[in-house]
């Protein structure tokens, strides 16, 4: 399996903490890892074929403080398709002139949708076909960019479709909502005024967000495994879909 | 103006001699670079809205020998669309299942396409809005991935459409093929047996590639201004399109 994680802010920031203690689960996830950060729009994604605890690219975005409103990551487990950069998490499309991301942990069997619209698949995985579907799903339901309830109610629809098929924890972001789906085994947070000091579960680092935030800030951060120990995580309800904007999930 | 890189090898080879001396012109073309490399049919994209000189995604990428067989970089000065990430080159889409590369170093004027079918920018260039022309106008033109050749010919018709409207060197690669169109300034050259020493034009450094090749090595550069000052460097002719596979010119 793979581990997934994802943040949505409601001001740039930096995910160079919660991709430190991500990192250290690369041992076990070795087969490629991929983060995809939105700059407004603008999106930039980073993948590499290698595992994330030694590629030159995850230790440069471990060592460069990109800030970005919404943010994907993906630690790669092969489970279906070969080990090479197309199979690697997250992927991106283009659709109505935004950018796309979407990453997938889980498997689904006997999965084969007919795509007769203009996304499809580079690599092999069922985790790009299953987002070649829902992109495709997405164009036939909105003529244009829906507004944030009308692509969840939307997406309510639509993924369940994907889930029947087996485990399909997902994430996705057009830059401006996180919406992650819960099949097995997804938690989240949201940190905001009164910030407070958080350790890693997995290594001994530690940051004060008080002295790294201003008052007004908020962040979700929705991840496979809690990532630290002194925070109060929630966890998501299998089935579960949650939007996230402005750093708060949604009710609707 | 900006400036264009496209290297196009016969086995995956690293760029980092030739991307060290194409960043060094960055001081004049500050407003983002982006760098991308195709491995077999997988891509990833390097893009900062920052200076090549400066940027720490462009120091990693000339620390860490990507090894790929066809790269377009860019490095930009804007002239049309504010400084964001959605307006650095390259740009990138899917198409039949293939990912399409695509930088352009120039102006268009007066430029308004129909853009009816799915590829729509999402930022504010001329040069994304030409890509999605080209894209559109290629999806219609071929029901699934033609051959080179037959994809040559295609923009062969397309590509003049384009630069009737102004400046348009471009390059384009599917990870196949590396197509590049002169308009104003565009040179070659191809590194092949017996490889020699090469010196970069704007920096003291040199590297003897027969030290670092084998005989059956063969790659083609594509660059705004010859980057070495001891080698034969090849000018296009303006209004020409060459195509570069297997890293050679084809006649076609």
């Amino acid at each position: 399996m793979c581990q997934l994680l994802g943040m949505n802010g409601n001001t740039p920031t930096d995910i160079v903490f919660s991709f430190t203690g991500f990192c250290t689960r690369a041992e076990e996830h070795k087969d490629g890892f991929g983060i995809a950060f939105f700059e407004g729009p603008g999106v930039r994604l980073f993948v590499d074929a290698q595992s994330a605890r030694t590629s030159p690219v995850a230790e440069m975005v471990r060592q460069y403080p990109i800030r970005s409103d919404n943010i994907i990551a993906h630690i790669r487990k092969a489970t279906q398709g070969r080990i090479a950069l197309e199979n690697t998490h997250p992927f991106q499309r283009e659709l109505w002139g935004r950018y796309w991301v979407f990453a997938h942990n889980g498997d689904l069997k006997n999965f084969a949708p007919r795509l007769h619209a203009s996304f499809r698949p580079v690599g092999n995985t069922d985790s790009e076909l299953a987002f070649c579907w829902l992109m495709q799903e997405l164009s036939k339901a909105h003529a244009s960019v829906p507004s944030i309830p009308e692509l969840t109610a939307t997406l309510r629809e639509l993924v369940p479709q994907l889930a029947a098929h087996g485990t399909f924890n997902c994430m996705l972001s057009n830059g401006e909502a996180l919406w992650a789906h819960c099949s097995t085994k997804l938690w989240y947070l949201v940190r905001q005024h009164p910030f407070q000091r958080a350790t890693l579960q997995d290594e001994d680092i530690s940051v004060n967000f008080a002295e790294e935030t201003s008052a007004a800030d908020r962040v979700a951060v929705v991840v496979t495994e809690p990532l630290t120990r002194d925070e109060n995580w929630v966890a998501f309800r299998p089935g579960e879909l949650k939007v996230f904007a402005g750093g708060l999930p949604l009710d609707h």
